[in-house]
């Protein structure tokens, strides 16, 4: 039975709750879909995740491969294919550790980089699991800055191989998933030499382990990076490569060739390589930041509202937490940043489609856009997602702190989206880069991309709201944050140019100014996020409840931001402290309304209990309930711990020499 | 040998490092004790953390029970005590993962709460470890609102016992260290009635396991609560009473007792439980706070001079990340922080000893203000630690991901410091109630506590700084702190008595206050932070090089609080927008100095590599090299994995049915 708490909640929705899952979903067509999917996977026992929060990191690995075989002939059986409209619930409902998905990757890549007879030669095998790939690109002393890699692999003529080798512990391989124990091949990213001449970073195949009984080939040395804060489930690996030999047919190469007589030939533009990246961090904001996200509002929200603490009104009942101001001021900002970077989500994906039909046209002219816009909102919603989870965490006190809340997994997972695929800061800067270089050319008169023609527009200087409920109009907060924006690009432009003309060298002057850079980027792309929000909300219809809740949550996103970054805004007047007063009013007002909907705009995402596996966020919130009896399931509980006889007892019994 | 990038690091320092460490310890007598208490700690086998990262919770909980009982047999060997010099060293050398330290706060409570009586019967068994103790006050169901707890203590007139029982779920204890698996006694907080009439909640001495075997003692239902984020060789427990029966003199009956009749008697302050919370969150602030942020740091920063990443200049050798304006940015405030922090312990050393003696003279008069102070500074030290932590994890990159890092442990560790011994939030509305109440008195010109009268001052109402060097002048940025915490305590105010003016009830005038008295509160005690540092600066001697770079370190931490939060010191103009281009100048300016000497500040913290126990932050600066041996050691490279034969080979052998 549900808890009354949480079932109150439910009845006083203002919307309908399936109708905005099936608008998120986009139509109640994908909606039967998705949860068809969620249904076949949740059924087979193989995918339980009942004892996840016990397992070791051997366990949760072996658990992984495991449900990654048994998802192929689960797919064969129910004739899912990776081109089916099932597919994209796949991930979704299996709800992490799963192996393998390095070697998508290394099929992407391949894919992507490979000549039409390395495609033919080498897809197939990897598709019906002939073998298993990785991909080993980051070194123990490389990350983003892929120029630097050490790996060499320099060309024989003589054998028509390349020989391959690590040639200092820096060089090793270091982190690539699926590479520590399941990998037979991997593509390795390594300095070309030919003729003693580097030709820079190229990717090549070479096979790591026996296809016959998984020992290490001759050279390799490989292994598991041992522990981390989350993705025990990944096998990520090292790898050492001595005097290993590939033949020449082994280097990907589509865009360029090392010819039988060592001819160096590069064929089309390399910058198609920043377009694979693109589409990794486009694809990582919704599975890796957006849901988890959403699961952890679905979780905190839940059990505040379950969770009874102190009294708000004097003899009465004690309060549902939810009931605190500085609770609905944790929480719902998060969920309105759930809405906005789902909605942002759907903008990155028209964007890119689009962009990827240019590029099928051979014009390349999107590439830097989607590029700067990929990268700062990859920085952006990884870095907001990941406090927001940890924001949940810590709202749910110390039982968010147990593991059995589902919490600490979301949140030691959603940590790393702000390291792997480009660390945020590194990706702000080349955001900024580009931004910059759009601020000039727009203050020259010259063509900007869409996303940045704003830069160019002339801007009123002051903000004209006159009264708390003008801060509710997104024309005047959309207006604040452009300006804000352009101030902070223009600025930092200014500075920059200052320094080099007062005689700073430009790689010194362009450091100088990489704090405020960054300010900036985050600036340029909350803006684009509160005006995509206003956009998505303009295009719904206004006759259900739909639109006048999804308008609040754009209204508290937006306010929000002003309210925790006000200095951005007062800094030139543009607002006054007058009415900075009055978006607070506006801001604290918003949550007392958003928070009586607080419920079922967590339940429209429609998660599973056991996809989110919490005993604080289930449908039912029996909360307690299941904490004690998921406590009960602990190994610690299993037995009497050995410490016992060991060392509890002679200290009791003081068999001990004297104290 | 050191890696020649750090080793560079420490021939330029500005100071001596020995110097600063002997400083920092209260004099070279001091270092000279720590060290060798660390070192007779550190050369024992048994409290190596060698094996710490590989462990499950069932080994850690292990390894926590047989260090502690090591501890006593080691203590009695060195001829250490509990009031001797050692003692306080011996926690930071053993670097947590120990049991029984709850035992301790079982002997507290006694001490404090129990009769002379109680003492003399109870604490020699605990000091000679015939029973172990716990605390069991946390409820499933309850946690900071002590008023709420559910459990219950009946007396029964006729045998002259207590009956206690858990009367629902949300009642079971839950949480309490040491209970888990370990404590044969336990002091339970719950409701006590005498004759059908409740009294409250009130402490009694209950024995849980049998002395003999250890089993569960009759009524009782006790285990461990199963895995959290950290704290995994602690047995946090759950407990259930039913119809246990305690004698009459099992309850603590210092300051209330129930006579053999059931007549109820209360004796002196009920205040003094205050003092025990107030003395425990002082206590945490350096042992679970100061240090562990110190330790990150000590990490991050010396990483950030062996790893080198993307070229700053071109053609030149790649830069060390520490050289990137971004990434000390990232760092050096922390570091800032940790110092800032580590004056701020001793500042409530000092008022905590005063206000001992005044209690030990019968007088209270300090209570509330020791209340408030310890309450804001546990929230606002432990919340600026915790986000400290975290950028030094994450300017790590993804090695600081590693466990092998020791950053995630250091980080989920003291992020639970957020949460225990009262959750934030609530304690920082305590403190405001305090503040409220003070600014009131004042405003009627009554008497306030030293540490706010500053509430009752005319201030200014413009910054008088001229240039970006004015920044740099303590006077000028305090005032601005003292100016801001006024202005936000005062507004608040206001806003709340403007509200019950106009007819709201006055316990949702104070909800509908909480966001903004939270804010109020953190500038308080930012304020006196900034404040603090800027005494402890004036009082070092100049001659040394010490004084200049605190002086550093105090305007780089005061700066920070500015460019951080431009908002509330823009917002009613007391900074114009143009000084906070010179607060930001100064600021950026300040990170290129004491980045010279961060290597050397960091290395006066004086932490052995066995206490940091981390691959990247060694003193020698032999990162991959340790990554890489460490690694090897890692159960997941002890074997082939099941997975292997069980999984993969059939997969790769095609023996599966065909997919």
């Amino acid at each position: 039975s549900v808890n009354p708490d949480l079932a109150s909640e439910r009845q006083t929705a203002s919307f309908s709750v399936e109708k905005l899952t099936a608008w998120l979903d986009g139509g109640a067509e994908h909606t039967r879909l998705r949860r068809a999917v969620v249904e076949v996977i949740e059924r087979d026992p193989v995918f339980s995740r009942e004892n996840q929060y016990f397992q070791s990191q051997n366990e949760r690995y072996e658990v992984a491969v495991k449900k990654a075989v048994h998802l192929q002939k689960k797919m064969h059986e129910m004739g899912w294919t990776e081109s089916g409209p099932e597919f994209k619930y796949i991930y979704r409902a299996v709800s992490g550790d799963v192996a393998f998905l390095l070697h998508s990757i290394f099929i992407r890549s391949i894919s992507v980089l490979g000549s039409d007879k390395q495609i033919a030669k080498w897809i197939p095998l990897a598709s019906q699991y002939k073998l298993i790939g990785s991909y080993a690109q980051t070194e123990l002393g490389h990350g983003t800055y892929l120029q630097g890699l050490e790996t060499t692999a320099v060309f024989d003529i003589t054998t028509q191989e390349f020989i391959l080798n690590t040639p200092k512990i820096s060089a090793m391989k270091w982190w690539p998933g699926d590479m520590g124990r399941s990998a037979t091949h991997t593509v390795v990213f390594a300095q070309l030499y030919v003729h003693g001449k580097c030709y820079g970073v190229h990717p090549f195949i070479v096979q790591i382990r026996s296809l016959q009984d998984h020992s290490l080939c001759p050279g390799i040395i490989a292994g598991d990076i041992g522990p981390k804060m989350n993705f025990e489930h990944i096998d990520n690996g090292y790898l050492m490569l001595q005097n290993v030999r590939v033949p020449r047919e082994n280097m990907l190469n589509k865009f360029c060739e090392v010819q039988p007589d060592g001819t160096y030939v590069r064929r089309g533009s390399p910058k198609i390589n920043y377009f694979t990246m693109t589409t990794v961090r486009i694809s990582l904001i919704s599975h890796e930041v957006v849901i988890p996200l959403m699961k952890a509002c679905t979780i905190a929200i839940r059990y505040s509202v379950v969770r009874r603490q102190s009294k708000l009104k004097p003899g009465e009942q004690e309060a549902k937490i939810l009931d605190y101001q500085t609770q609905q001021e944790k929480l719902l900002p998060q969920l309105a940043a759930a809405y906005a970077f789902r909605f942002i989500d759907d903008y990155l994906q028209e964007l890119f489609n689009r962009g990827y039909g240019e590029i099928q046209r051979n014009n390349f002219d999107m590439l830097p856009e989607l590029h700067a816009l990929s990268s700062g909102f990859k920085a952006l919603v990884s870095q907001f997602g990941t406090s927001g989870v940890k924001i949940c965490l810590q709202a749910c006190g110390g039982h968010g702190y147990s593991l059995l809340s589902g919490l600490p997994s979301l949140y030691t997972k959603i940590l790393a989206s702000c390291i792997y695929e480009g660390e945020n800061t590194i990706l702000l800067l080349q955001t900024a880069r580009f931004l910059i270089k759009c601020f000039m050319a727009a203050s020259t008169g010259q063509h900007i991309p869409p996303s940045v023609t704003y830069l160019a527009a002339v801007k009123p200087k002051k903000c004209p709201a006159k009264n708390k409920l003008d801060f509710l109009r997104p024309d005047i907060y959309t207006e604040a944050y452009q300006h804000t924006a352009v101030r902070l690009i223009s600025s930092t432009a200014a500075k920059l140019q200052d320094l080099i003309q007062s005689g700073v060298k430009k790689y010194n002057a362009w450091n100088q100014c990489t704090v405020q850079l960054v300010q900036a980027v985050k600036a340029h792309c909350h803006y684009i996020t509160v005006k995509n929000f206003v956009e998505t909300v303009e295009k719904l219809e206004t006759t259900t409840g739909i639109q006048k809740i999804m308008k609040h949550l754009c209204d508290l996103f937006a306010l929000h931001g002003i309210f925790s970054n006000t200095g951005v805004f007062l800094h030139d007047g543009y607002i006054s402290g007058e009415q900075m007063d009055m978006v607070t009013a506006s801001y604290l007002d918003l949550l007392a309304i958003i928070r009586k909907d607080a419920v079922p705009l967590v339940d429209a995402f429609d998660f599973t209990d056991s996809s989110l596996n919490s005993a604080l966020g289930s449908y039912d919130g029996q909360v307690y309930q299941r904490l004690y009896e998921w406590a009960q399931k602990s190994p610690t509980n299993k037995q009497m711990s050995p410490a016992y006889e060991k060392y509890l007892k002679p200290l009791l019994h003081n068999t001990l020499s004297k104290l």
